[in-house]
């Protein structure tokens, strides 16, 4: 994360900063957005890139991005869960089109040991995994069953390769026709923290801005199509703070002119120790439930 | 927490906000202050409460409290932890007043499930335990070997009981001489999180302004004297907030005056889901090497 | 455990072991079994000690000891984990005779860091506890609500204190009207680790031939009702070692008559490190799904 | 591990069990052996399999194997794991040739949801890893720092991949000039368990008598150098059995005639359910202590 960026990874909020920021009204071009409300359990938002201009306006690839927002995301009430997972599998095969014969690689990424980036992780754990009973249990499989597979590759700084690069080599030992990789991610509104839920069809570049080609798990990159699910589980500081300045701004004319010469952000952050993330209390038990509702929605879509 | 409230439970932090909301230069009534940077790699900083005067300006009880601030703290060098564990343990033996006969309760304050606030029961889990070898293995004692026993009292939400209640109860059954509590705190000051040790003789009573004295952990409610043996490792929300507006103020009189009117932290905050908080990336990490120097100064202090 | 000991904490197995060694036929003086197998997903055994005779003979207290036995209990099939939750709710009902208007704390013992010993302390993680509602959420309670507590107390090793003894603080403080204790168990039959649930309202008393009342957890000693709640996780080596003697015994006539005058198990064991135990390789899957079988019986239960 | 099998995964047990069975006196024809006790907290044994012949009559590839074992090895007296973290960096040193320019690749066999079974990942969470820092922190490089790099590929349960696949995958992207693989293993003599080390330069083959090559991490198949460190952490059942009938053969010729004609082992544990581990009660402690000492080794022979 930039140490003074607002940063977000929900293309639903790359959208309402680039509205915001430049004051336009209608459509962002290039990006077409679908609102469906119909179940008052939840708001289903798709954003879709539909050009390189719409690419390049909101910094992400052409492709169709799925949110699935719900207040009642972490309640554990039985039947919204169950509509919820219905919801996950629906999408994830509505943007992979996947077909019966494909067979699957999911890649849980994140750091194990902090725990709201622990997500990935913690899905894998859940998952039916199916492609080595061919071999040493044949007579569990029943006829057609899909070949999955999964892997927790680690981060960076605890392997020393780029994540990338382990996926690749697998793909290249595996030969799986389809990959989903699923993230913890942040967010800019905190009220969409742990109550929201982004499937796309672009797979995920690590590091928004940085054109890092090479460690980017997309189609381009890795030879197959690449399905990412992702969670908002923490927001920047800097959020928070532009949230305390625009309020500001809006209160007073001098204060909105004298803000607009100042880089007020690394003012005010530029002495302190920046490895800090800001998230819900509750988040042990916020992952172990959303991994479950996510491990259970792509158990059911490649059932 | 409370939701609109700029919180720290450092006597070096409450000291600081009066100062300056009182704009007064010299030291606060009732208190004497004494700072010892002798040392490169620590600053002590010891704010006595030595009036009802202070106890009252401050909110604090008549007492001494030590903080051990290092911006080392984490590093891991073994010198300087060596250097820490001696000044935990001389600074426990300082403020107790304990003898060599003294029997003592550890207890480990928080949630086991909640990283931020694990430090108290991993504490525990690194102390050397005796009370039981007197009656199971007298062969593994020395002569005057001080009987140490331990508890993990869990927490109200968990419970349902008051964790003094918990505590109360082991006291009458169990008879120690002095109580030790280990838990995690809040600081104001981000620099200030997991880089701050603080250990007063004053006990501890949750929930600073609350006046719930039935639940509070010190020698008046329990009967024996406390030491409290903190670590900041979490700030609030409303403390970054206000970073930001006390920026703006600075450089705008116009939007000062017009804070002066708003309850700003109530505006900014009122839509929020209020259950976040902001915590070192690698506060797993942290919590273990804290845990680790703690207990190895309580064992130091208590041989 | 006792280094040489054929250990089992069923009354089941103690009744099947005083049985076989005295080669009695009939049922055990001052005991009486009624065995339930009308529903085929389960055997239900009520073991009822009705004498100082029976109690003697078995080296258990005078009660009523019920074993759930489910070769499915780990299956995570729903209806069957529905009947049995439902039959451990019964069970708990029956034993215990409590009352809409009793107040109950739940212990769960044993050590959270060995995983076939923390089936207690994983229990107490999903009770729905209520005592302190009344005073910090009573818009969260129904009219009638009962008071539920829960405590985990660490173990002799750790903590310093016989457990007895915390408990019994507690009890002093909070006024409880019935105790639940859950605790894993030792089996001497390998099929049924895992596989049985014991349910008695006798209390437990660790360490079964050692006659240490003062730590035992019963309505003698801590003044209110015990149930006690276990499962076997465990086996020891010599009951291994047994079943292979017996094997031998029984092939060889010789051998039998040679054995009779060798202490074997002390020979055989004498020379081993002895802190071993025979566990399911899959244990933590097993403890975490009877710990919500457990919780969610007694959530029922009190309901 | 086969159902009714002696299993061990030490060459110095392997290389007991060939001696005891044929009652040969003198060595293993195609293998020498060099015991080195001149440190009375180690005993130091190196088999070397130095033919065909040797590796058909014990089983294993030819190579070295170095156990260095001690009863002092869980003690956490800071002298014994000096000497001891020394021992396994020369013994790593030794067995590998390795030399300063090479890169490698460490890899964490085993699952870490089992606790005798997470030393391979455990391991890997100490280690200093340096492969990224070209990169993307130069300035924490030294002239001549090694590439150092290290994965948890997970277990085939739940991966559904032969994890030698994986670590091929990785090769393949990574190009290192060395493997090191860590795994817990079992061992036939219980007081070996977790007081013995191996290290060996033949890689590793999953199921010993099993000859499944595509699946073994060596270097025949993997294209570099392997180097397994192991502890014995768990024994089977059937050695245990095996050590019952033992005595009683010793002790009655009739029992010894008797069993030559039985499928004792089968007989015995036919009707159990087989999937238990026989482990230290301690084992999380133990677990934890042997990652240390062996990362340290580790990064003490990258340095």
């Amino acid at each position: 994360m930039e140490k003074y960026e607002i940063r977000t990874d929900l293309a639903l909020e790359t959208r309402e900063l680039y509205k915001k920021a430049t004051h336009i009204e209608d459509e962002v071009p290039g990006v077409q957005t679908i609102v469906d409300d119909s179940n008052p359990n939840f708001l289903i938002t798709k954003v879709q890139i539909l050009s390189e201009e719409g690419a390049n306006l909101l910094g992400k690839p052409i492709g169709d991005y799925i949110t699935i927002e719900s207040p009642y995301m972490n309640d554990e009430v039985e039947s919204i869960d169950n509509e919820l997972i219905t919801k996950i599998a629906e999408t994830i095969k509505d943007v992979s089109h996947i077909i019966k014969k494909d067979s699957v690689l999911v890649v849980g990424l994140g750091n194990t040991d902090v725990t709201p980036d622990a997500l990935g992780p913690k899905v894998i754990n859940h998952l039916n995994i199916t492609r080595h009973l061919a071999q040493y249990a044949p007579e569990l499989l029943s006829e057609n069953t899909r070949e999955i597979s999964a892997v927790i590759p680690g981060v960076l700084g605890t392997t020393g390769i780029e994540t990338s690069d382990i996926i690749k080599g697998i793909i290249n030992e595996t030969a799986p026709d389809i990959l989903i990789v699923i993230d913890a991610l942040a967010a800019k509104d905190m009220n969409r923290i742990s109550r929201t839920i982004q499937i796309c069809n672009t797979g995920i570049t690590p590091g928004s801005g940085v054109k890092n080609n090479r460690s980017s798990l997309t189609k381009e990159n890795l030879g197959i199509p690449v399905v990412a699910i992702g969670v908002p589980t923490v927001v920047g500081i800097p959020t928070i703070i532009d949230e305390a300045i625009s309020y500001v701004r809006e209160k007073s004319a001098e204060a909105d002119t004298v803000l607009n010469e100042k880089n007020y952000m690394q003012d005010i952050l530029e002495n302190k120790q920046f490895d800090f993330m800001v998230t819900p209390n509750t988040i042990d038990d916020i992952i172990s439930n959303l991994a479950r509702l996510i491990s259970e929605g792509i158990n059911e879509a490649l059932k």
